[in-house]
């Protein structure tokens, strides 16, 4: 009788056991899902005004006659850009918008970790943000090895991707049709983590140097 | 006693029961996960011989001075065009290259269901396919609203995205620096099937020509 009343037991409590294992995945999947980002933002973009994103203090002093408080697919992507904390490694065809370049600029005052890669011809034309960018410190690399370096693409702290077809220019966000895609996918995001580090492995100066 | 007895066959059948669906559950999200493609392929692309994806017999016959037998980046871009049974929906700012064209006439020819939008002011140039296709009866609208439209995604079958930087030129193919993604991510996908619709629609004659 005790037997029985012990195998009972065994059989409910595994029962009970693999229930909760299973609503405990389900949970925990759940909550994978939600923090996993694929997020796709298009343009052009609303103007809108993003002083907000720069301030320390959220309630927005500015007094601009852009229209305020609006979500927009470019506060979405400047949001994205300045959650930085630790690193943001940067490889862009075309940099000359001036918001993307403070952004990029704030986090470089807070210490986070920047990398600027561009190409060698677009880098020098009227406007370009790179040579502002040198000049506060960041580093920067030009690829000079192929036709054009045709990227457009950011990583956030070494997990967050942003890529599409959007260079960094005024004319992109406010007037083209434009994509932008924002994943933690590791798939997508790890294959643009080593093509970053190639290209700027490959543009190292010393290393250029050395072959002349 | 047959009451314990049965108290427990139900017991021990419940446990059964949980651990085959946990099972199931597990086999099932291990397959759903291979299935989701995500790949990312980058450029320039090594250049070799593609007549083989173009042809029935998987014996390739060419006798061209390319490598033959290569996966490149461009053949596994070509490979994932041409994988589509149903539709392919097209929104590329500039299209010059050769064998892409070839491809979507193949599909064409195939019944495959083509919708091609491009650039107004790109799909004039020289050695645009853009007039190509149009003569050959696919369906093309070219967007002049906006100051560019830059975007270059596919969707194939409505279920498969391919974005990125890399524009359907010989030249992005071959010398530049580019990227692809290839997703299956229904966050990633079905905002580009969206935005598709969108513009095509906007861009319809019909719409266009009521507004003169």
């Amino acid at each position: 009788m005790s037997l029985m009343w012990s195998v009972k037991v065994v059989g409910l409590g595994v029962v009970a056991l693999s229930l909760s294992l299973e609503l405990l995945g389900w949970v925990f999947g759940r909550c994978r899902r939600r923090r996993t980002v694929n997020r796709v933002l298009f343009f052009p973009s609303k103007v809108a005004c993003v002083e907000h994103l720069f301030s320390q203090n959220s309630a927005c002093s500015c007094f601009c006659p852009l229209p305020h408080g609006e979500e927009t697919s470019f506060s979405c992507l400047l949001r994205h850009i300045l959650s930085a904390s630790s690193s943001l490694d940067l490889c862009v065809f075309s940099f000359s918008n001036m918001d993307l370049s403070r952004a990029v600029l704030l986090l470089h005052s807070k210490g986070v970790t920047i990398r600027v890669l561009s190409d060698k011809h677009y880098s020098a034309i009227t406007g370009s943000q790179i040579g502002v960018l040198r000049k506060a410190g960041v580093c920067v690399r030009c690829d000079a090895g192929s036709v054009y370096m045709h990227h457009k693409f950011a990583v956030v702290d070494g997990r967050q991707l942003i890529t599409g077809s959007l260079n960094w220019t005024l004319t992109a966000v406010q007037s083209n049709m434009e994509n932008i895609i924002i994943t933690e996918e590791a798939e997508l995001v790890q294959p643009f983590i080593k093509e970053f580090n190639q290209i700027w492995a490959l543009n190292d100066p010393a290393q250029l140097y050395k072959s002349y």
